[in-house]
């Protein structure tokens, strides 16, 4: 089948992976995190595979959970984004690089100008994963007790993004002349002074560097509440679903899209790229043996502790080869709950068995041959669930290799992805326009 | 002459050059402030000449100036240091990294974060130059009306150091057992949680990156009022210096290294580098040509303004061509003040003429061919005036190229620098040694 439309691919990338027994896996490097030689070799490779992006999930603190669990958790500590994905800029030419940044820790000035920094860089491939960080005990590193609550982090989210889109705009795109001659290195007149005073802000500018070559770098979103949407629509670019039913994704993609609409915003001025975790096998078997392999290597100290976290009720001191006790009703999130209650009834499992699943990735999984993933991922796309997807690779090197090795090939033939990069910005690769200058033209 | 020491040289860098005139100059790249290529060719050359570090300056904004001036500046806009030494990281094997980072409009947590994140990438190169930000517009950035006054800045960055040097000590350096048969990926004992609380920051910690690879980034500072020559003795490992005779910088280079002593430190572990300008020739007077040709270029609306700012008093309404009027008396720093009265009455000079030497760089300079230049830098290490230079290149790349090709073989051959790194680390180049664990051994 022919598409007009083509697939966007980010990978949503940990160094040694996203999955907690990835560390384990016969030929994972365990040393991923601190390991730049490893990561440049896994950026080089996703170029080579015409990837959009590399992209970057991030965390400003170790998260808590019981030391049980945490000892045994590879994704812990790594590399901060900007730094990381400045020294990948160095030595790749076009892959897109997405950091993430919280509105709610960090101060407009130096998140404008470190993204303009990173486009200037990498010639226009920066993009900005724009969080408010949900982690409550993130905050105290920064000095709060308490997470401020959910409504102000989205109204700060909102007036951040303000601030620092108008502090990239400080420069007209032509005001450096530069004209030894005369000795006029640029033109006051093309420079605009924010000013800006709002309810979270006082940012007096100009940014001290000139406008991005991207315009703007690309805004990217995850947010998945009514707020987050509704940024999401006001805002993004891109957007990185967590559905993980096609008939999910595409209420979620209908949502989003209705939403920009209602603003007035183009709906093709927005990619949404669910995450997706893929297995690649010679066969469906083979790629499920590979899971069902790596799913082990979650010591059951891990599982549990997810289980509990999923369930929201402690389930470490029962019987790990008993069956789960009643679970009481609760208001945190039900999707993960409501399906390994289901799974536990339907497939009489035990709590160790629950354990297993828990701790080894829940969301949405392609696992198969590179035809049958093509499959899915040609699916839906077709079916306005996604305009591409965030890859999870399931271990490293191994998954990403037989990715860009196998799947990629395949998404090709069918005229599902390029076979080139056609541009040099992130903004080429997703098909987005240059934003104008909301000060100058 | 023989030496057991030998200098320690950092190249205190601007894209295009510090001095005003330089992007006029023939050959200079005009375009050098967002031309990665070109900083990667200098970082590279730098390396090729054994440099101990690439010190990138930095401010947190557009220096307030009146817009004659300000559009003949090509300092005003650049890349941001973090990005910029982290692609410069990924494309060098062996210099020193030294960014700046603000302890006044900056929060410990990211701070001491991307510096070890810089560190892992850069296999040990880090180096943290600690700044309290004087230029008082800059907090108009941050949501200051006023900047936060002299001593409350420095007892805050006080602080800033103990929390960032705190959060590297979180992990031990073995703590990363990364043992895949019993999966434990650290040992929780070898964690350490900072519950910093003082009069300036509660940060929770544990830092979420291992322990850097230099145990800690090398501290730089560059503070000369008596807080900050204070800070530097308690603190620093490296400090830049600004004296410009041989005089003051032997009573500064005394002063710090005693105050090291009365807080109990070694004075060897801290290295003085005065910032020193190198303009190299073939003969003395040609060297002393490209300078003045160099001073030429600085247009006369920049200078006044320099001048009008170093005599702190606004002489841009008074004939160029006539002499200076009288002066009033200030409270504002009186070195340059001083030097450039003093040259108007002993010379008889113009507003003009006096416009070019204050618009051009008025600090120490080494001004001759390979040799003088060596003789005196030798002169200045032999007479404890410096443990070596940070260098400033009058302009690019033919300044920096001259330098590396003819100034590093002259020291060379006299037993002045080193021939080959020794080391691998920031910390081997100066000869420092690795800070133990404040909470582990
Ligand atoms: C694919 C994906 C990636 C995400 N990456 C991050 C991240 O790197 N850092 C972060 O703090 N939150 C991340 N989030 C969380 C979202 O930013 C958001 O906080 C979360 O989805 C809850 O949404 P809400 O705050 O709108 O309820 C991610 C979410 C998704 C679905
Ligand atoms: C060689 C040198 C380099 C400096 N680099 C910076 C810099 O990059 N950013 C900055 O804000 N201040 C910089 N400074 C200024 C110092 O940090 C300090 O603010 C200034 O010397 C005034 O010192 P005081 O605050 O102790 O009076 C530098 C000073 C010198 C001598």
């Amino acid at each position: 089948m022919a598409h007009s439309r083509q697939l966007h691919l980010g990978a949503f990338m940990r160094p040694v992976s996203m999955h907690t027994g990835a560390w384990r896996y016969p030929g994972a490097i365990h040393d991923a995190n601190f390991n730049f030689a490893a990561l440049k070799r896994f950026a080089q490779k996703l170029e080579e595979g015409k990837f959009d992006a590399f992209f970057m999930a991030d965390h400003l603190g170790v998260l808590n959970m019981p030391v049980e669990a945490l000892k045994r958790s590879h994704t812990v500590t790594s590399y901060e984004p900007f730094t990381l994905l400045s020294a990948l800029a160095g030595v790749t030419e076009r892959i897109g690089l997405v950091a993430t940044a919280s509105t709610t820790f960090e101060e407009p000035f130096h998140v404008a100008r470190r993204f303009a920094s990173l486009d200037h860089l990498s010639g226009g491939r920066a993009g900005w994963n724009v969080v408010t960080t949900a982690n409550p005990d993130n905050g105290k590193n920064f000095g709060y007790e308490d997470q401020p609550d959910h409504a102000a982090r989205y109204a700060r989210a909102r007036e951040f993004y303000d601030v620092v889109t108008g502090l990239w705009d400080s420069f007209a795109d032509n005001a450096f002349v530069r004209d030894a001659e005369s000795g006029i290195y640029f033109d006051p007149d093309r420079l605009h002074v924010l000013r800006h005073k709002g309810a979270h802000f006082s940012v007096r500018g100009p940014l001290n560097i000139a406008r991005p070559v991207q315009g703007w770098p690309v805004i990217v979103q995850a947010g998945a509440s009514e707020p987050g949407r509704q940024l999401a629509a006001e805002t993004a670019e891109a957007v990185f679903g967590a559905e993980n039913t096609l008939e999910g994704a595409k209420r979620f993609y209908a949502d989003v899209k209705d939403r920009m609409r209602r603003v007035g915003r183009d709906p093709g001025l927005l990619k949404i790229l669910p995450a997706a975790f893929v297995v690649v096998g010679d066969t469906i078997e083979e790629a499920r043996a590979k899971r069902a392999h790596l799913d082990s290597l979650v010591h059951y100290d891990s599982g549990i502790h997810s289980l509990s976290g999923a369930l929201n009720f402690d389930v470490s001191g029962f019987d790990p080869d008993g069956p789960l006790p009643e679970i009481p009703e609760t208001n945190a999130s039900k999707t993960a709950r409501d399906r390994l209650l289901e799974m536990a009834r339907t497939q009489t499992l035990t709590i160790r068995q629950l354990a297993a699943t828990a701790g080894s990735y829940a969301g949405l999984a392609f696992v198969g041959t590179p035809a049958s993933i093509a499959d899915d991922m040609e699916q839906w796309l077709y079916e306005s669930g996604a305009d591409g997807f965030n890859i999870m690779f399931p271990f490293l090197p191994e998954g990403l290799d037989l990715f860009v090795d196998q799947v990629i090939p395949e998404l090709q033939r069918r005229g599902l992805f390029r076979t080139e990069y056609e541009g040099t910005t992130l903004r080429d690769h997703l098909g987005l326009p240059r934003p104008s200058n909301r000060f100058f033209d």
